[in-house]
């Protein structure tokens, strides 16, 4: 019997389940388990081809290196809109010859819908690692392993997610990704950089939540906090920016209200909205999250690659 | 015995002759029919290196998935004008550096010549990617795999080949290519972007070729159809341009009026020549000759590496 | 018991001793003598993690070329100044992110000290490709391979270094080097290029040397004659270029002048410092030189990664 995700595409973070999550976390325990030799057979003689059309160092250099610990190779186009898409070829003629070359692609697109588009388009099975301003499933999947890793569970955790809700695609899939559990949402933001409230009625169908501008209120209930990046460009004003950006920073101060056993996460690259101090206490969970991002890929792939799973 | 291509450079396509496209075509077909496995010992070990003075995005990779079908590896520089060329180094130390770096070098400049300087200059056998105004081999060895592949014959076709035959090497080097065959070609294009005359004296020694600005005059006669892009850049004039551009589109319209079983090729990226409904017709031919561009090149790398041939 | 290499960073020359280059230098001659099969189990399995935050084309390519010799693969940042870090991230972190998805770091970065704050927040072995203005230690070790290799020995050696000796880390790390050689060294440049008053007190703790503008003094007496590069950049006035610009350059005069045995060496890229004339004469031993790069760096990658030494 073929495991559920080979040769599937992996599209939006709303095709998924609990039972999808499941297999995928297991797949990546085993991953992480198992002995080198024996992981690189599963992506032995396969080449996964990635098309970035916005780039992403950090994603493209996390698949990378999941497909290399599979004993695959890579080939792409970093930086896609400045190549053949320049002399005026079309979205669904450039997925359709990369998939000619490879045998999983991974595309990152700045338009909503590209990765559905795409896949439909290609003739090997698509990961879409990044597409408007919504998706980003392989982030979501890395977040709640996360969680499930260093919580041991899902169910039951109070999460804070904190930062620029407004801009950012991780935050929108995260939430989609957790209306599949029991969870207790708060989203803390300044007023500014609320979640949108196009999305609002989407999100609510799955997941309940809080909102407040306040990161200081249930400081010392939350599991988990949740940074996301409060990025400059996205203010007209530089004083507005200045204003907002200090007012959620985690450091020792912050640190001290919080229960002794939660984590913060971040997706990374972070700027100054968690303190370097906070790196070395048992909290920080950021770094393991990039790890597990490569994990959690690896596994994907090698569903995607091996009709039997591994 | 050595093969015939065994360490051997491929600079330009004026050096074929039947019997070396049948050796190249026979190593193809053995190619796409070999367990994977086994293809992979073809390149054991072995490193591609790269040079494009000119980026090409898709000839690279259609180079690196080759490679990495047989099992190499590859490092290279995908825009050496903004290299080491940039401190001032010669074209000849670029090569020679690489050619100590890797088992066979790829090499992609804007200068007629520049090829065959640099297979003298390299210690390793050097493949040309396209060079000057008329180059790219391995384009036309594609080109006339595809029509082997797909006619079952390449003496004896009526071939169109239609749209900017001025700019472009590709026409030029396909056209060299079929003057080793028994063909019958047309030429269609508006007159501003008729062939060089400047080269028609040493394709017309190979070969004979008949010039129209008319795609639709014997269009139920042809085998090919081959069509290549029109590129805005190339005209003073967007309103000369805009009336050229529709002129050689093949659509629906045109379909009908082909034989039964003509196959339409294009070079790729395409823009607006072939309308995407003909994508799904069982004439279009272009995706397929992308495909045979990784594995003829994969089947030339393959004869220029292995002494005994495979 | 593991060999002295396993894990170690590799950040400054001054940390280097006669002992130690020994053991590279060993390792280099059993890594070109090798089996192929056996020296692609040396990094088997194993990831290249490079980062560069100043382009350097030829020494990325001199890295992968050996980690694909080892049979590893490679993953990286070609310009890592127009990646994360513009987004603001810290090189802390871009370097703890990449040491979760490698086994090796390389890094390249044009501050002083950057590579030994690198190798202390890195999980893993990190090698400096070029640091600030006197740390290039694998050119000093490919610098100095090379003159045991083509001399067979380093003591008693006689040295002219020529051209920019302010400008350029390379002559910093290589005098360093020589400090622990029983060498005779002369530096000969115009007045402008003197080597860095700042940096001659921690030389000339390790190394006496002459200085001199006049190359063709001593010719007939050196045994290795190292030009570098004079770039023009370095000059506000192009006429003051123009002067110095011929003076060292070598070429059949030069060449007839020089002893018997004398070997001549450079980092290259080169622009004009060496006349073509000069490749095919005994003496020329730069593309030599780039090759044994490729071969020390892949001994030190193989002992970084393997335990017991090969």
């Amino acid at each position: 019997m073929s495991n559920s995700f080979f040769q599937k595409d992996i599209v939006s973070i709303r095709d998924f389940n609990k039972e999808k999550f499941d297999t995928i976390f297991d797949a990546t325990d085993k991953i992480i388990s198992m002995n080198p030799n024996e992981r690189r057979e599963l992506g032995r003689g396969k080449t996964l081809g990635y098309l970035f059309f916005e780039p992403s160092t950090r994603t493209r250099l996390s698949f990378e290196a999941a497909m290399a610990s599979l004993g695959g190779t890579y080939i792409g186009i970093a930086d896609a809109s400045s190549s053949s898409a320049k002399k005026g070829e079309s979205l669904a003629d450039t997925v359709k010859i990369m998939s000619l070359y490879s045998d999983v692609l991974v595309l990152r697109h700045p338009l909503d819908g590209s990765s559905r588009f795409a896949a439909e388009v290609s003739t090997k099975p698509l990961i879409n690692a990044g597409s408007g301003t919504e998706e980003h499933p392989t982030q979501a999947i890395l977040d709640l392993y996360t969680m499930r890793k260093e919580k041991k569970k899902i169910d039951g955790l109070k999460i804070a997610i904190v930062g620029d809700l407004k801009y950012g695609r991780t935050v929108y899939s995260l939430l989609y990704a957790l209306g599949n559990y029991k969870v207790d949402v708060h989203l803390i933001s300044p007023q500014a950089l609320k979640i949108r409230t196009d999305s609002t009625y989407e999100i609510k169908k799955r997941l309940s939540y809080t909102e407040s501008t306040n990161l200081e209120e249930n400081l010392d209930e939350f599991d988990v906090i949740y940074v996301t990046r409060i990025q400059k460009e996205r203010f007209a004003d530089a004083e507005e920016y200045n204003k907002v950006k200090g007012s959620y920073k985690i450091g020792p101060e912050i640190i001290k209200k919080m229960k002794e056993d939660a984590i913060i996460m971040h997706p990374l690259p972070r700027v100054d909205e968690i303190s370097p101090e906070v790196d070395s206490t048992k909290h920080a969970k950021y770094f393991k999250q990039a790890e597990y991002g490569k994990d959690t890929r690896a596994a994907l792939l090698a569903l995607i690659l091996n009709e039997k799973g591994f």
